[in-house]
């Protein structure tokens, strides 16, 4: 062991939120940990700013050396390249190679991928998806993403695409999804999916959903999937059907993947996984009855929340240490 | 490079076509090579005793000493444990521990996969996959059976249940499928899938499908994939539907394939295959169409055959040498 410490840096670039973190290698707790928020309006160059300030300010606090960066990014990235492609929430980003720029900034090694990936390695490494050689990680939150873990690895594809398991079609001729496609999970499973969904129903129904739109205080355009799950919660039945009908959905993909795949375990994340017992049981049958019965099917919460992308990205860092 | 060649053996067992071929390592064409038909009625023992038969008299007549085995098997395999869990066509199969049975008959290492996985492997080490990082190989014929090989390796799953694409569900309520569900992509798009529409098609509409019923010589019961590609091709328009719609479900599910991994090319073999241009145009546009754009499609066809799985064993022996 050296006499310094050696140190990892984690950096988790959100939408909004920007998240930076040390850890002395070998240690399971932050050294050191820092977030920022952008206010509305923020730019990349923004954004980039007050993330080295945090990053600089922590290292300053902290003896050591930097001997490696792992960097969560919430948006498209050539993981290969180092490249981020695009923001779709912050402009600017278009095609900034964030590696290279981390590397000489902190004369370090830096590895960059997309969040959902690194939020994969992240239950891979420290959460519900420790010991296993396989893991497939789903979050359903406004959206739905995803990635692999294989053999202790990221697995990005030829194009840095594995894991979009949110495009795999569940239903030929459904609802409209961001990507210009229908009867994507997306657009059938998120948060966002189930709150359009409600509200169709309600406008389709005037006697229906009584306490879904008391919950939404009368407002229908304001029902969110949280909204339309405690209306489930309390006994809402057109909030309930809703609600189960995303979950069939997220099943049907999920059986799609384990069809093709059979990971040794899934792990699911993201707000919509709040949505109760039902909603989970009802996801496992679903997948069950869509896979052969020779193929495992193990389907975990996960355990790390919103931390995932940051101790993922301590991982891409500790990995990328040779 | 020792003065005694060192010798890979081959060994595929079909339904009822066993092959069996010997490799100098280090070569590309079968130093020996030997097949045996089985009976109506033969059983895994019977079986068996014709391929070990084969295999010692091909090696007897090729000197050099064998150092390597590697297996396909027409049929569920425990591949870490190198069990043959049954064959669908020939009793006797059941919980058969091939790979140590081998390894005391030849006293060598052996390696055992099942068919789909082995000639995937195939098309990766001397086929249409060379060179490629990650393929997806899909075999479309009676049924439809698939494997990965990543990295250069069999990528099976926690269950060697990887690579099932054929119980993918792409038509929901469709098609009963011999698995127990409805509208699997075996159910939908493999050879006896297109066999069956058409006849169903044909009972349906007395008028139309002329030239398919004159290839079948006017007994729907008797008609095949093949009658329906060259009814197709003949400007039948019955038997274009059926082509066109089955085409259609494969490249739904390849789609899905490609949302979740992302491989650098999809090979695609088996009789099917063979059902000309239009078919292959419309498996390609519909993938594409349901997946991201940054994501690649390469569709290419097998470039094996039949030998696909016997290559696949030979590269599977290839890599258990140390």
């Amino acid at each position: 062991m050296p006499d310094t410490p050696e140190l990892l840096l984690a950096l988790d670039y959100g939408g909004t939120k920007h998240t930076a973190g040390l850890l002395r290698r070998g240690e399971d707790a932050w050294a050191a940990h820092g977030r920022v928020y952008s206010p509305a309006g923020a730019d990349a160059a923004y954004d980039q700013a007050a993330m080295l300030r945090i990053a600089h300010e922590l290292l300053a606090r902290t003896p050591g050396q930097l001997v490696a960066i792992g960097v969560s990014f919430g948006g498209p990235v050539d993981a290969a390249r180092g490249l981020v492609r695009l923001s779709h929430h912050v402009p600017g980003w278009e095609d900034v190679p964030l590696r290279d720029r981390l590397e000489a900034e902190f004369g370090a090694p830096a590895a960059v991928d997309n969040d959902a990936n690194v939020a994969a390695l992240g239950e891979w490494r420290r959460g519900a998806g420790q010991g296993c050689n396989s893991v497939l990680y789903v979050t359903v939150s406004t959206g739905v993403g995803g990635g692999w873990v294989l053999e202790g690895r990221i697995w990005g594809g030829a194009d840095g695409m594995a894991g979009e398991i949110g495009h795999v079609l569940v239903r030929p001729g459904g609802a409209a999804c961001d990507c210009g496609r229908t009867g994507c999970l997306e657009a059938e499973a998120s948060g966002r999916a189930i709150a359009r969904a409600a509200r169709l129903r309600l406008a389709a129904n005037a006697s229906a959903g009584e306490r879904l739109r008391e919950l939404a205080g009368g407002d229908s355009e304001a029902i969110t999937a949280m909204h339309v799950a405690q209306a489930a919660a309390a006994g809402d039945e057109l909030a309930q059907s809703v609600l189960d009908e995303a979950a069939r959905m997220l099943g049907t993909g999920l059986g799609a993947a384990v069809n093709l795949m059979n990971p040794e375990k899934i792990v699911l994340g993201g707000g919509v996984t709040k949505a109760g017992e039902r909603w989970w049981r009802i996801v496992r049958e679903t997948a069950r009855a869509y896979i052969l019965p020779q193929a495992r099917l193990e389907i975990a919460p996960a355990a790390l929340s919103d931390d995932a992308p940051l101790w993922g990205a301590s991982a891409l860092a500790e990995f990328s240490v040779v």
